[in-house]
């Protein structure tokens, strides 16, 4: 079989196992099934969709609307919920468990771990006074590490980074190809993907009488630790107070966070949103791809913003905002309704 | 005349040429109709838009707006489609053709034809061990190139570019500067402007007990030949079968795509649209600016996706669609038309 | 107390002063009301928020929405407008202007001015043919200069920037860490941020019996004095014209220019905001994040575009729009208060 119609290809990711049915069960904190055939040692060598997987991988289902592919699995044993054990094929293994999407992701990483921190400092590396390098750092090709500069311990910091004069790096943080860092204090385990921008000056100006000038932004840019930040996106610097990213967080790429802007813990952020200067954001807060935040305005924990909406005043927390200008989702959708009802009007009644 | 005026200065572009008409003509596949004073012999010298030509240059007419402009050009000679041929000025040749625009790429390309490769290793440069390079490549000051990786012959990367370990690239491909590429396998003939990120992680995690966990992505990013992609844009690569862009397909700057996307042959993504994971677009599907599709669902070949949509649930093929919810072109500017119809209404009307 | 409570962490930001509250009126040309125990001769040693200023720090008050915070603040003294002078608490300074916030800034310039340039040429920076580095600059490490360019006096270009042939930069610019630009001319003065593309092709091809062919862009960007342009925001140069952004126009992140696009003097563009090709801008606009604009289009000056607006036709000089497709502002909101009302009757009404 090709190799790369199954995930893992060898020429970019490693592969550990095989493993026996019983060490998967184990880290996916899984009930076993062995059904016929099956049993505690059957060996599996690797994870594939339900469509793809072979009697030697493990596979998962996770959306009932991939049921009928569960019929159909030639998979060696299938991660899934209690609500569709009964609907596993013959000869199928199972791994039942509540949360088979964790579960999955525990059996995914135990065949193909990250790629382990190479220690080292490639030879081409700018490494500027003072700077302290932790143990075990790897630094890669044409890294420059400013003056005074401190990086944890475990931290590989990939080609072509640029870290400013006086930022903290905690430890076991991935610092991407081509990201740019300064005026920021990082905690430990954050990863940041490539062309990611940390620090630069908000965007701040006066109105003077020759034009515009700028307002000195004398703040910096916090991330506490496990967080993580997708490719391009861009993170400025406080102005008078910190911008800060709150423990946990995941921020996709394309997102723009504002100066002075604050996210809680274990908020996620979709790709292309937009977070503009001195707006809060409690904890677990989700904001969906393209949504924009004004500034200045605070968004409850848990709250959801759903895609493209412009938010434009406060957010309850646990509310649930679509639109734009925002509204509650119910709203939302009776609006849409409403408006298309009165479309279909003959026009004398709307006239 | 002052070089800036005219396209093409010569600190920033190549210059081939004079031509006389006739090769013209020939290169755009056009009739030739010389007028008076003209003659298949007559030189030009280069391209220009219809109010800056001379008679040394060439110009197009390709829109019905800028018909007022080719009453008053002093061009040597216009590429048009042949209704309006009764509207070329005195003294102005004509290059009548079908496809104006088709056309004019050609004839502009006769006198300023891409920037050849420049075979060569910068001695700069990092090639990681095994790493093969192709014919007639040419790479830039501090490019990274990963072990294992291949480039094609006839492919150029700029300066800065990262070509992550096992990463293929066909042939006469061209990277842009501080471009980074991991995970994939790249066609011929594809173009990547600068600060595009292809094969970083998608965005993908689950809730464990003490935050959310990574899930692994295991899939690649494939991009066939011919492909372009603009400046700043991210493709994730899958999480467990890959990331596709289909032969020929266009991207423009500052566009987001997740992983397990799958874009058919010769679509358009025009700057800051965003597809979600595992979205898949059939053939010739066109995705207007800002435009934004959620994940899992499909786009029919031939439909067309307007500016700042937001796509929900799946759209037929050859179908029109536009606004948040999307829904077809009619309805949404009946719908506009409706609503600020009822706006008018005095308020015990609406009340 | 901490210093990070504080702005200007001296991780990040040099400190001039103490200065006296005489020095700081002068600055900002602000009134100065000592009250109660104050003198001209207070000496000052920084600036910060109104709620973690100390008695050795100045602030200012520029939203009445911050009012609370002025009766509770220790603040040494406060810039504020005339307005608000009777407000100020008892034992705390006034420095009293009708312009709060330009003097905020000059204020906050003088304890904190920008980072001088260190003139020099990083050992590893690679300087093509015949390139002509003015008096004064500042070349950090990985920078390349391709053949022919020029660098003005007092200009720095960091580390990792990609300056392609040809292209002329004016004097006392900064460019960012990996900024590429080609194609370009640049005036005085001009800042662009971390992963800035500037040059690169626009998004024009044409539809051959093959597939796509990409239609030469053979214009420039010409980027007048003063402007700013933030993290990973792409201009595109022009196709048969230049693309320009006028003097002093402000933009921020992320934002997408298309080919030949003109802005003009002093205008504003907020974060994600996309504007289309061979659209005009006059001066003094201001288009809000996420809005988007389609090509060929005019927006007159002094204009203002909402957040997430959908321009598809001109703008009048002076108006207000938003929307998608974009309304005036009243009529915008009466939409949404219309359609909130029918919403709300009961079914038969609008049924």
């Amino acid at each position: 079989m090709d190799v790369a119609s199954l995930p893992g290809d060898p020429r970019f990711f490693t592969r550990l196992g095989p493993f026996p049915a019983s060490r998967l069960a184990e880290v996916a904190e899984a009930e076993l099934v062995c059904g016929a055939g099956g049993s505690p040692e059957t060996p599996f060598r690797g994870v594939a969709p339900l469509q793809a997987a072979t009697a030697a991988e493990v596979s998962f289902l996770d959306n009932r609307r991939y049921l009928p592919q569960l019929g159909e699995t030639r998979a060696g044993a299938v991660i899934l919920s209690p609500a569709f054990r009964e609907r596993l094929p013959d000869g199928v293994m199972g791994l039942i468990t509540k949360s088979p999407y964790l579960a999955w992701a525990r059996v995914a990483s135990l065949f193909h771990p990250p790629v382990p921190v190479r220690p080292g400092l490639h030879p081409s590396a700018v490494i500027g006074e003072g700077a302290e390098l932790g143990e075990s750092v790897e630094i890669g090709p044409f890294v420059v590490i400013g003056a005074g500069a401190r990086i944890g311990a475990g931290t590989a910091v990939a080609a072509h980074a640029v870290v400013g004069e006086g930022v903290v790096i905690g430890e076991r943080c991935r610092i991407g190809a081509h990201v740019s860092i300064s005026h920021a204090v990082i905690g430990d385990r954050v990863t940041l993907h490539p062309g990611v921008r940390i620090g630069q000056d908000g965007f701040g100006f006066a109105v003077g009488p020759a034009g515009f000038e700028t307002v000195p932004q004398l703040g910096r840019v916090v991330i506490e630790s496990d967080v993580e930040i997708g490719a391009n996106s861009t993170i400025d610097r406080g102005s008078m107070r910190d911008t800060v990213i709150g423990a946990g967080t995941r921020i996709d790429n394309l997102v723009q966070i504002g100066h002075n802007a604050k996210l809680g813990r274990c908020c996620i952020v979709v790709s292309q949103a937009g977070i503009s200067g001195s707006t809060e954001l409690g904890d677990f807060v989700t904001i969906a791809a393209q949504a924009g935040l004004i500034g200045h305005i605070k968004i409850g924990e848990k709250a959801r913003v759903g895609a493209q909406c412009g938010v434009m005043s406060d957010v309850e927390a646990g509310a649930d905002v679509i639109g734009s200008p925002a509204m509650p989702f119910r709203e939302f959708f009776r609006n849409v309704a409403v408006l298309r009802k009165l479309a279909k009007r003959p026009d004398k009644e709307t006239g």
